[in-house]
């Protein structure tokens, strides 16, 4: 890891700059396969399927009698730690549910707002080294507690971790589809595979793309997406080991992920330096660990304030505070996804159990965008109904406004029901 | 308006068929400039400034002497109508605050997000023929109660009312920019205007496809736009005239408007074209009105159900529910920007003054957008802190969930430190 000591704030945003994603060069070549999958549906999925996965797909859907198969087949501990982890997070994101509050912000001016399911969305599992299992909890059980109706998986690995995890989850549509062909299936609809209004999910630059174009038309997501990062701050009450050991767990995610440490201590330094050098040798991922820890930073500042106002201006996807006062230092981060606070709380515990979403913005985008939660599964519409005294209370406020913006037509709705209120003044006598 | 009556419902998208926006073409041009603004600063500007709007910039921002000014020549009835309306915005954003709940999800296992807001917003008021001074209480108001530190706005229409309800608001930062230059000025910061985060607002063609460009180099924006709409559902208790007035109001805002009648009444189809006949002679924008009316739509229906499926099909913008039962239809409604409810309560209400926000999803994207609201100017950060017993309760369920997935050093960061546990027992003991 490059070393920085004491830099000038004006350098801040030099030295934090991220790799910049250009997706623009593979634009021409996402949507043609997009627009194929709109127009030629199942046959262009299984075309596309053969031609970049070298798979023959016959049914898309996959069988409801793969799901027993793939749970017969997983350890039990492995059955069992997915299923606390599944509490957790049903926990968690359950208290995020929010009661309908209705307002009277006049005599007889009733507003409130209420949660309603976006009715379809849809989740994208990558397939590759790893069996994402975990990003299934995290996407499907608040799509479930929101009460989304049509919930689609898409996914080219049958991995059984995969087939369990979506069965205790709920969801019962699941098609063995990849890349950029299962985006613009989900985008766009098929014979088999229904058209949703929502897609979630992590995936390579190829589905990245796919989901910022079929977004341009019309199609929500989730979030921009960029490679993985964690910034650690400590200072001498940090456990060195612990430390080196949360900086790698998310450099083995790729070559690309961001690792980035900040202290106040020298100390540290050197001795998270050392214990990163000891844990990298018995790494299985230790190539990709180190292309990573290549790119990443050591950043030494004098104090805790600097290190929040530089942490803030980087907007770490992941921030563990390893540090004294982590209570008090939390409280000022204003820009980060998710925060991790003492020695004993490890980015991946948020990875996969502790309740908490691990689906956050990375690249910056914490600066205005949240993690994924019960809010991106819902649309909160407004209500509103007025009484015949209440827009007697209210009218001449929207009738003045409206005439001072120049729409007659706005002021004149209030108007006819005014006038017809005087007209049959026992409406409002009381 | 063309009338359909009983449609096959296979036939409601092609009957509910929006007029498709595609802003691409102009995408080279608005690009060019936004990359000038992006290198040229206050000077790009300016001279875009003289060749569109045909005005000499000095100062870019308002001094502060103008606002005084401008509310002297305010009337009296107008600035009490903007407070009142100020107020009650006020009361119904601020119920939307949360309180930070934490969640233990297992025993020592604490997690909770806290709302923190996005530290710097830029809001676009167009110019045009109306000053659009109420939007500046929609987006400055939640700005203003999230507690975002730089908020800017953007304008070139400096109407006594802008400035008044920018003042009113809180808003010190007020340039008179106008177009793609104020889009890009803000997503890129020039020696003038402050670079922000998040780009709020409305606009013509062109600032769409502005903030949609920048929108893809990483500002967040508002939501993705499209032309103003309105749906209404009548039988037979509705007043005729209420809904032609309300029809018209969303009708005078441009050609381009979308109104919706849906009913299962003929004679409703027959007197609310009558009361449309009547009060669009009387209407200062007429022309405008006329034009929306010629693409819109009325709907007969065989009854409330039918009716309600078909709303949520299209999702409309607005939804005027001007019928018997308003209540029950109301929990029916999954897919709409906002509800009105009962014969006395005006979209215009929801416009100008109820409380309730006016920036809401169009064109569909109700189905997966909510409208601006308190929670567009905040962050959810999540946070968590695990105990060391907290670790020893959850950490075998990550352990086991990592190395299922494959990323052991994921697995370590927990395993390090419970071996340290177990090694410094005393922490644990009790």
């Amino acid at each position: 890891m490059q070393i920085t000591r004491f830099p000038d704030k004006n350098s801040w945003n030099t030295l934090l700059q991220r790799p910049v994603m250009d997706t623009s060069t593979l634009e021409k070549k996402v949507n043609d396969i997009l627009q194929e999958v709109r127009t030629g549906g199942d046959a262009a999925v299984r075309k596309f399927a053969a031609e970049f996965d070298k798979v023959t797909l016959d049914n898309l859907q996959v069988p409801s009698a793969a799901f027993a198969a793939a749970e017969a087949t997983l350890e039990p501990a492995l059955k069992a730690a997915i299923q606390q982890a599944a509490k957790n997070i049903t926990t968690f994101h359950r208290a995020q549910q929010e009661k309908v509050q209705v307002i009277e912000t006049m005599p007889g001016v009733q507003c409130w707002r209420k949660s309603v399911a976006i009715q379809k969305v849809g989740l994208y599992i990558p397939g590759g080294s790893a069996p994402l299992f975990s990003t299934i909890l995290m996407l499907g059980i608040p799509a479930m507690i929101a009460g989304c109706k049509e919930i689609v998986l898409c996914t080219p690995s049958l991995h059984p971790a995969i087939l369990y995890t979506a069965q205790l989850t709920g969801i019962e549509k699941v098609f063995t589809i990849g890349g950029v062909q299962a985006i613009g299936a989900m985008a766009y609809g098929t014979e088999s595979v229904p058209q949703v209004y929502k897609i979630f999910g992590p995936g390579n630059q190829y589905v990245t793309c796919a989901k910022q174009l079929v977004n341009k038309s019309g199609v929500a997501i989730d979030m921009p997406a960029g490679p993985s990062e964690v910034a650690v701050l400590a200072d001498d009450s940090c456990v060195p080991a612990f430390v080196a050991a949360d900086l790698l767990s998310q450099a083995e995610h790729g070559p690309d992920s961001q690792v980035v440490l900040v202290t106040t201590s020298e100390k540290v330094l050197t001795n998270v330096t050392n214990a990163l050098n000891t844990q990298l040798d018995a790494l299985p991922r230790k190539g990709i660990a180190t292309a990573a820890l290549e790119n990443s930073k050591m950043i030494l500042v004098k104090d805790m304030d600097t290190a929040i106002d530089l942490l803030n201006i980087y907007a770490p996807e992941h921030l563990i505070l390893a540090c004294e006062g982590a209570e008090n230092l939390a409280d000022k981060v204003t820009d980060a996804g998710s925060v991790f606070m003492g020695n004993y709380t490890p980015e991946s515990a948020g990875d996969y159990a502790s309740g908490t979403n691990h689906t956050l913005p990375t690249n910056g985008y914490a600066r205005a965008y949240s993690g994924v939660s019960l809010d991106s599964f819902v649309k909160k519409i407004t209500f509103q109904q007025i009484s015949p005294e209440g827009l007697q209370n209210i009218g001449s406020t929207i009738e003045a406004m409206a005439a001072a913006e120049g729409l007659e037509a706005h002021k004149n709705a209030v108007t006819v029901r005014l006038k017809q209120l005087e007209y049959t003044g026992s409406l409002i006598t009381d």
